[in-house]
């Protein structure tokens, strides 16, 4: 059995290769063929060289030291799920602005779980990022507030902040970098498209009160048919979450109770209008010759489904959070906020009618 | 001004809510609206609050105690993006089954630049997950080697591990966990599919030699020729890598050189399906009334585009990675192999045609 070898004494001296080799017996060129894989080597041969490598804790100290350089600066972002084209075009924002700055990006998901959100801002803080970006839709409450108030004052306590993007601003007392995007003002551009074409009777897919995404939709929507003159019904709002099934899901309801005098359909986002178009499809209905559709995000889906929609700065957002972020943490202050535009695009799915 | 604190005595003692409340001279009511931001408050008392929240250390200890619970065992996934919806539906399995086994998952992505993956390993490798898993499509050369080589050691190094996802092993000097999915296999079926349907002379999108995925699909591509009887010509076969733009590309330049006698096309992606589609709709051709189309994923353009597809086990990917690399971490010994099989979804974009 081999002597065991003292490490090699000091913090900073670390074993060489030829030590290695020494210890095993072998070639240095054989210790680093096994290291790296580059050739197949005998059992035997492998075996007596990970021992040496083991312990003279070269791994660690040696051939990974490429693994252990000075700590990165990074930037955090946690969202509910990357499956979502959305968030994952916000975090490939992120990622993109903070290569460019010389930041590693890592990113959380949470499955829209409040308590996972928690576990994952701790988890996050350990690397001590340079900020912690939480996107997307939310249901305002105490509870959110209360949470929020919590990250943003762990975070600020150990010098780094906190980054809502696509939400609201919480006020003076929660300290956060804010980016939004203008919800509200899409659905108005969206919405007024259609009854310039002469819909009156629009249903609005994917209503959800209390969520703030939703909810400004909503209210662009509304804002446009009051705006035109045209009176508000309940009964053409339907309830329903962002995904494409959901989509699907509303339609066919919507489609087994009888679509009624509707002859437009605004879907709160495009994974709800691709949903809706199957539906409407294998109902025998054509966009645009039956029913005209005008969308939300122009994500993946939009460009194959032919669909007017509004265009929305995903990826800018992301960079904006970034920017915003690091420039906060230079100049200190009170933390910005802004509001990015939005525009429609136009596409095959929308069809002018007569004005009755 | 206010005489600076000493810090409650002992590593363990925190200050409390009540002593913030005292210092700054407010109620406790007040200090708790200011910290969760439930209330508005006057500068002025903020201000007061957030002094004395800084001079007892109160973030840090107390109010943020929540977010210091005890480090949470996790797994790390590096892709190159997450806009992918390859990449993002792998990392959204290995994020269910990380939950289902009660560990965090963080997701870092590199943009396909080793330098960056290397420094995406050594980051997360602080986080001391269990598991790191690198995923998809690579260049298999001397210098991947020895990167794979000094990540499996390292990660080793402290008992964690390498799991390669959507990638071959590279053999047992590099110890790694691997999960593949039978890349030709399903290239096969999608290839037979088409012959069995009478084509004979069968575009490939997507070839990128060198590349271990696209490598695997054209082999099972030229396998079903070969098994047909049907003559390989390199000329049907066009490089390209797995983007929507990049089979949008392709096929305009295919149909600016001519079809020929081109009757079906096997885009080696969804992604390269839904451009390929776009630039033939530009140009008049109707899928499958002119050409006749498969793809390769069954990833949501896929649905929207009618598109018969190969529909690989994306999330199950993830979670079999997940899987195995706990299974190992518990039981030990050789590194476990897997390969998830692959089958054909039948939609609308394939017509058979009379053969010659």
């Amino acid at each position: 059995m081999a002597r065991r070898a003292e490490k090699p004494s000091g913090g900073t001296r670390h074993a060489t290769i030829r030590e290695v080799a020494e210890r095993a017996g072998v070639s240095v060129a054989t210790v680093s063929r096994i290291l790296t894989g580059s050739y197949p080597a005998s059992p035997a041969t492998r075996a007596k060289v990970m021992r040496a490598v083991e312990e003279l804790d070269y791994v660690a100290n040696g051939h990974a030291r490429a693994l252990q350089g000075t700590t990165r600066k990074s930037i955090a972002i946690i969202v509910n799920s990357v499956i979502s084209p959305h968030y994952a075009h916000v975090a490939q924002g992120v990622q993109t602005q903070a290569a460019e700055d010389n930041r590693l990006c890592q990113i959380g998901t949470t499955g829209g779980d409040a308590e996972r959100e928690l576990a994952m801002v701790q988890f996050m803080r350990e690397q001590q990022p340079e900020a912690v970006i939480l996107v997307g839709n939310v249901a305002v409450n105490d509870e959110y507030r209360t949470r929020m108030g919590r990250y943003a004052h762990a975070l600020a306590a150990i010098g780094s902040r906190l980054v809502l993007c696509g939400r609201p601003p919480l006020g003076p007392e929660i300290p956060a970098v804010v980016v939004e995007y203008d919800n509200a003002g899409g659905a108005f551009a969206a919405t007024s498209h259609l009854l310039s074409a002469g819909h009156r009777r629009i249903l609005f897919l994917g209503r959800r009160p209390g969520y703030t995404t939703p909810d400004a939709r909503v209210e662009g929507y509304r804002r446009a048919l009051t705006a035109h003159g045209v009176p508000l019904d309940p009964d053409l709002e339907v309830d329903g979450t962002f995904e494409r099934y959901e989509g699907y899901r509303m339609m066919r309801e919507r489609l087994t109770a009888g679509l009624g005098d509707a002859t437009a359909v605004f879907a709160a986002n495009d994974q709800i209008a691709a949903g809706a178009r199957q539906a409407l499809l294998e109902h025998g209905l054509r966009i645009p010759e039956d029913v005209s559709m005008v969308g939300f995000d122009d994500l993946p889906p939009a460009m194959d489904i032919d669909l007017t929609t509004v265009s929305q700065p995903h990826e800018e957002l992301g960079r904006t959070a970034v920017r915003l972020a690091l420039g906060h943490a230079k100049q200190g202050g009170p933390p910005p906020h802004t509001v990015l535009g939005a525009h429609l695009v136009m596409r095959g799915s929308v069809r002018p009618i007569v004005i009755r």
